[in-house]
């Protein structure tokens, strides 16, 4: 008889249920759960107005897409709950949420329901940053140890700045709640009963880590006389390491959803993390570039080593027994989706428009036919910032080569090699910080439906590239920590190793790096390179100067 | 009795003649006449093809142009050609043409008319670069030392490599042509009947200096053997300075034309350098630019110095006994087309059409609400190369600073100001090099009709920016030098200095800089000027490398 696991991916808009078979990687069904509440940036459900770079969530949202698609998936695909014997869950982060003991979160309650900080802080929330600046500034003072863990630089939107951020607007909120946690353990909490803190959203969002813990009570008591025992008064030291067993479904859980009672429940992982089993890579050197709006870069080493500018290092933090490394760039999609709101001529769009094709793909074909160097131009791509490894949000976009024959799929195409030569200075970096890097995967929907895209970076990285399969890798990966969580011994995996050898997938395309092209592409990076390092590494601060001058006119 | 004055002003496409009243400036009337054959880029009317980057043009339709003009504005004032006294002419130059001793068009006999080079090369003819390139090499090998007078570098569209293109590619044509002479002072020898050649354009064009004549023997030989006498052979040493008569009207043009027998006729002057008198402008240290799809810049200068990065200085080149100095930037209003065109949303084309606006406008409207230095963006206006003061093309356009917020105006603005910063470097460049620069005006399109333009480069360069009057400065001008030939004795005036300031005409509108934007654009000029100096002064030259691995790809 089959077995059967659950993969739930709660992403910033909706939530996706996913039945897996374990045996194949057979993806049977699906279901989706928009969050009613959507990103309250805005106002509560009260009307109560929210401030500036404010985004909250409704946990209530997140339990209904628990509510709303097993049942849905387990009715369209009539497999027996019996063989359904095991769930994960991925989760955005840092995610957190103030909640009583039981995981009662504060805003359920009369007292605190029209209050904002009582509510999800979304991971984009990005009303904490006086607090994030505070923080870097004093532990770069304190030369805190864990600080090149993370690039040198903890962000706003992580955990402490977040939880910070509450103390100092809501003290009654900070002191009514028995524990502030990222979503992705309260879900897992509503389903198994009991308090879980997964290593990955502990490791990269809470500053935890697995040989050291936390930072000392001395950093967090100079960060705030309050905050001093905060770890053991608000988070937890019980940290669970990825494909751990995080507790059973409960038998209130068993009943709303119609599966087993009892059923395993894996200790949950972030959202992005998640695509590395379900691309089926479970040992170093591998990277996978989760691309969309931005990307996540991730990849397994068998020793933590300290390299500038990526976003985390983390022991346990994607699968057991590794080190997790995070980078990314904050501006990928974005940029190609900024260019053509903004700088596409209208005749374009006219011809698009007769030619029936969106002005993505009518750019792309024009693109295409370029070859590498032909158009002159050359871009930082840093419209949104720089993540890594300059991790530096004050720096700006960058074009030249224009001439007046330039022409729109010209920049185009430009925007796109200058996100690939990003990513060239990120491999280039942990290889040079000694983390092996010899595999390239793609995941995400620029990976799977923008072949010109990849073929640049094959030839911009010199590395073939491979694309994840699934479609749903975010559900996919859950669903093998589920069988994770289960076991052999009732038909999962005793890790997940095995697990993703056999569920994770793989397009059989590859994209191979074209020699030609390669060697033009070499030519071009030095020159993004010398750019790069002229604009970003001190020796013309133009770019902040310029910002400085614009926030200087807007006070 | 009031005395009138013709100019007449022969631009690219089309020659307009216009009727100006000596004693108050008056324009009474004027007439334009299309060029039937435009700029031949392609073929010979015969049918036969021309090469890439050819601009040729018939000399018929000069003749046309006074043919055509003249009776149509003496019929329309009826004004009495007694009470006209005297015609000026300006050209666009370097635009010259093979003739026979008596000033007939080598293209005009049978035997030529089917030969490309027996017609007239337009100033913009570019495929003489090969021999510019040439001529540059040799002349810096050999220290040539007239060579510095032009900032270092003699362009393609200039009169030698032109005639040596000829040589080269067409002996016959060469051999056969008594002589090359500029369209400019062509015109004038068919209306007087008696050779000009004007110290204008063969100061600005020809590479002659009123002290030191034309460059040797020896240089010329050293090009080419058969050049060795290029001077005496086909051009002339009998140059005449700016303002003065350059013969008279021949009984059968008077008869052509309507006008009296006799009716002086000034010595002609280049389309743009005429603009200085038109506006009034008879001293050193008043800089005027031009400003259409690129701008030249016309000073003029007690002392001869000589000056990094401009095009020309020329003794009696603009005003009699004064040093007329020429910058340019190659890309001012081409810039702006060229954004426009390629590079504005189509949400914006719409919102224009619907508020039955053009692109210009609708950008001017948002990009004038915004403050200096609000974008937070800065451009290198390059996208055409850069003619002072570095003169290479070979340089392209940067841009910097752009987010995922930044809009069409941003860019529209930065890219005016980056012409603005352009012309400050070349403000600053005369001025250290001991050229006083005390005043500045502006004519042209943009001139008149950009506000928000004109109040930009005031506050760029802390200067108040006057306008230009009329609307036909180049006609004026010309009319202004055709009252100079006639003399006082004639009604006229004895020099250029006092009919200019008569008959030369600013606006009452004058842009005065603007404190607190003067104190932010010094901030971003200095921004401008270290990234200038960067990627133009050898620093970096990444746009030459660009550049050249462009072209070796479509070889």
């Amino acid at each position: 008889m089959a077995k059967y696991a659950i993969g739930i991916d709660f992403g910033t808009l909706s939530g996706r249920a996913l039945l897996v078979n374990i045996e194949t990687g057979e993806e049977l069904t699906s279901a989706v759960h928009e969050y009613k509440h959507a990103v309250m940036d805005d106002k509560l459900p009260s009307g109560k107005k929210l401030g500036v770079d404010w985004a909250l969530q409704h946990p209530q949202d997140y339990l209904d897409v628990i509510l709303d698609t097993i049942p849905r998936i387990l009715n369209i695909s009539r497999v027996p709950k019996e063989d359904i014997i095991g769930i994960g869950t991925d989760f955005t982060a840092c995610t957190i949420l103030p909640a009583k003991k039981d995981g009662t979160p504060l805003c359920f309650s009369d007292e605190f329901k029209d209050e904002p900080h009582a509510y999800v802080k979304l991971w984009k929330h990005h009303a904490a940053q006086a607090h994030a600046n505070k923080l870097n500034e004093i532990a770069e003072k304190r030369k805190e140890p864990w600080l090149a863990n993370y690039g040198g630089k903890i962000s706003s939107e992580w955990a402490i700045p977040k939880i910070w951020q509450v103390l100092d607007e809501a003290p009654e909120i900070y002191d009514a709640a028995d524990m502030f946690i990222e979503a992705a353990d309260w879900i897992t909490m509503q389903l198994t009963g009991k308090e879980c803190r997964s290593s990955c959203t502990a490791g990269y969002k809470e500053m935890w880590n697995k040989r050291t813990g936390y930072p000392s009570k001395e950093f967090f008591k100079a960060l705030d006389n309050r905050l001093e025992n905060v770890v053991d008064e608000k988070l937890s030291r019980n940290i669970q390491p990825m494909g751990d067993c995080a507790g059973y479904l409960t038998a209130k859980m068993a009943e709303k959803t119609g599966l087993k009672e009892g059923t395993a429940v894996a200790v949950p992982i972030i959202d992005a993390h998640v695509f590395i089993p379900a691309a089926g890579i479970v040992e170093e050197g591998k990277m996978l570039a989760i691309m969309g709006t931005s990307t996540c870069h991730m990849l397994l080493g068998k020793e933590e080593k300290q390299v500038e500018g990526m976003c985390g290092v983390v022991e346990d933090g994607i699968l057991p027994g590794l080190f997790g490394y995070e980078a990314g760039q904050a501006c990928v999609g974005d940029h190609f989706s900024w260019f053509i709101e903004n700088c596409v001529s209208a005749a374009y769009f006219k011809d698009a428009e007769t030619k029936g094709i969106n002005m993505h793909e009518y750019l792309r074909q024009k693109a295409e036919k370029l070859r590498p160097g032909e158009s002159g131009l050359l871009a930082l791509d840093w419209w949104n910032g720089n993540r890594s490894c300059l991790v530096d949000v004050d720096l700006t976009g960058m074009m030249l080569g224009m001439t007046l024959l330039t022409k729109p799929e010209e920049i185009y195409r430009t925007l796109i090699e200058a996100t690939a030569y990003g990513t060239r200075i990120i491999v280039e970096t942990f290889r040079e910080h000694g983390v092996p890097v010899k595999e390239f995967y793609a995941a995400g929907g620029i990976a799977k439906k923008d072949s010109m895209t990849m073929q640049i970076y094959a030839d911009v990285l010199n590395m073939p590239v491979k694309i994840a399969g699934s479609d749903q890798g975010g559900a996919l990966g859950s669903a093998i920590f589920g069988s994770v969580a289960a076991g052999r011994q009732n038909g999962g995996y005793d890790n997940v190793f095995d697990a993703a050898l056999v569920m994770g997938k793989v397009l059989d395309t590859v994209f191979n790096p074209i020699k030609e092209n390669v060697i033009i592409y070499n030519e071009l990076f030095k020159e993004y390179k010398t750019l790069h390092d002229y604009f970003g590494k001190g020796e013309n601060n133009v770019m902040k100067r310029l910002k400085s001058i614009k926030k200087s006119l807007s006070q």
